[in-house]
């Protein structure tokens, strides 16, 4: 290949409302060539690709599944070397649970350009949207992010988590709920803290369940809490009864942000 | 107060280039009755408020010194309840060590209205701009953040955060790096373990040094690395080294952030 390769954006979407955009995602989808996204980019950017720019759906291949990491780094390497621009839109932040640092690498061996453009990541949005500050004076100081499941099925070591920050925020929590909750307590949370689980964060289809931490299971199955759901242990959780319900919304792409449903759970002391 | 209240949105501004702020952010600035914003806000996005909005500097006062926290409180209530809609523009995100928490709860208590509009956090961009993903597979599965020293000079349980999260971010580490890096290792960290500390992350005067977290402190007073900065932590920071160096640069917003200075130590092992 002898003609100048094109550059690789790897693009936060943030978590999904299309006004969550950062300008230099919207900027960047507007010139793309090549758009490669999936299921957790907004529909509403995706559709600001150009004329003539090759879409390329990552998240389904023509037999229903979603594309392997391997050929999604081996797309974007081959795109970018014959010389095309290529954004690839990643839900969230593309350094944060997005594989970015894999498609960064596979960049760097193809000697291919890229460029990182972090976006708001669901990891902190999502408490935000259920009326959660992840840190608050005097009630917390500091926050760790984990996922509930890792690639291959493994289980994250949440007793080693469990202690350590004041609020701990579990990705991808609904199919384990119970399990990571009664991992939580015996690490070292105790079962009366304040816990928040939100389900579609974000969204018009957003619910949340608030209740201690050793209630929080079972409630959220009588609610029907399930997938995508974050959930949110620590303090600043209980204050997600005053913040998640402002006394009155105003229109716009954040608004479902602050709606916190009827089957919430009663409030923690 | 008879008249309908104004809305107070709580703006996340992003980390500081004005491209990586959200398309809701820009809007929002654009149609300002008033707008209240500090040192971390970018000029660029200050300078969207509308003629005729109210420009409020909080981090400055006609004596020099930021506005206590409860006048801020007060501004945002008081010009809501005479009617206007206040932006509170904050840097990074107003969750995340911004006391967004805070006003929130000022305007609950006042029954104005409000709304949170999450950003990109400092937090999560600055180790991106150093080349360093918090997670990457089969390498860290968690992250934790904290900052190296609290309000009113309290220093935070860093024994306590050490070992837990496969990635560690300490925010404001410049003035506290040897004693943080120092209480880390017998935590649970290993001497060895990659880390870096990146000043004015994602700006142009960005420098970063990578070594390993037991000669971090020496190498980083070597430079000259000064407040701001961001300390990362974790098998992650290893990827600093071929991640912040792209083959080509491309002009941007957020260019600069790949820039990785030449003060930079030596690879770990």
């Amino acid at each position: 290949m002898t003609s100048t390769p094109g550059t690789v954006y790897l693009v936060g979407a943030g978590p999904g409302a299309p006004g969550l955009a950062t300008v230099r995602a919207v900027e960047l989808v507007g010139r793309a060539e090549v758009l490669a996204y999936d299921r957790l980019a907004p529909a509403e950017l995706v559709a600001l690709a150009p004329p003539g720019c090759e879409l390329v759906d990552v998240g389904k291949s023509a037999s229903g599944q979603a594309m392997p990491q391997e050929e999604i780094d081996d797309l974007l390497v081959g795109r970018a070397r014959a010389g095309r621009n290529v954004v690839r839109l990643k839900g969230g932040d593309p350094f944060v649970f997005g594989r970015g640092g894999e498609e960064a690498l596979a960049c760097v061996r193809a000697g291919v350009p890229f460029e990182v453009v972090p976006g708001v990541s669901s990891a902190l949005a999502a408490p935000a949207a259920a009326g959660v500050p992840l840190t608050h004076r005097e009630v917390a100081a500091s926050f760790a992010v984990v996922t509930a499941s890792l690639a291959g099925g493994a289980q994250p070591d949440l007793a080693r988590l469990a202690g350590a920050a004041d609020t701990l925020v579990v990705l991808m929590a609904a199919e384990r709920l119970e399990a990571v909750c009664r991992a939580l307590v015996p690490a070292g949370r105790p079962a009366r803290q304040p816990a928040v689980v939100v389900q579609w964060a974000g969204t018009d289809r957003q619910r949340s369940v608030r209740a201690t931490l050793g209630d929080l299971p079972a409630l959220a199955a009588a609610a029907g809490i399930g997938p995508p759901a974050t959930l949110v242990a620590g303090e600043v959780a209980a204050l997600a009864d005053l913040l998640a319900r402002a006394p009155e919304a105003d229109a716009g792409p954040v608004e479902a942000a602050r709606v916190l449903d009827s089957s919430s759970g009663p409030p923690a002391r």
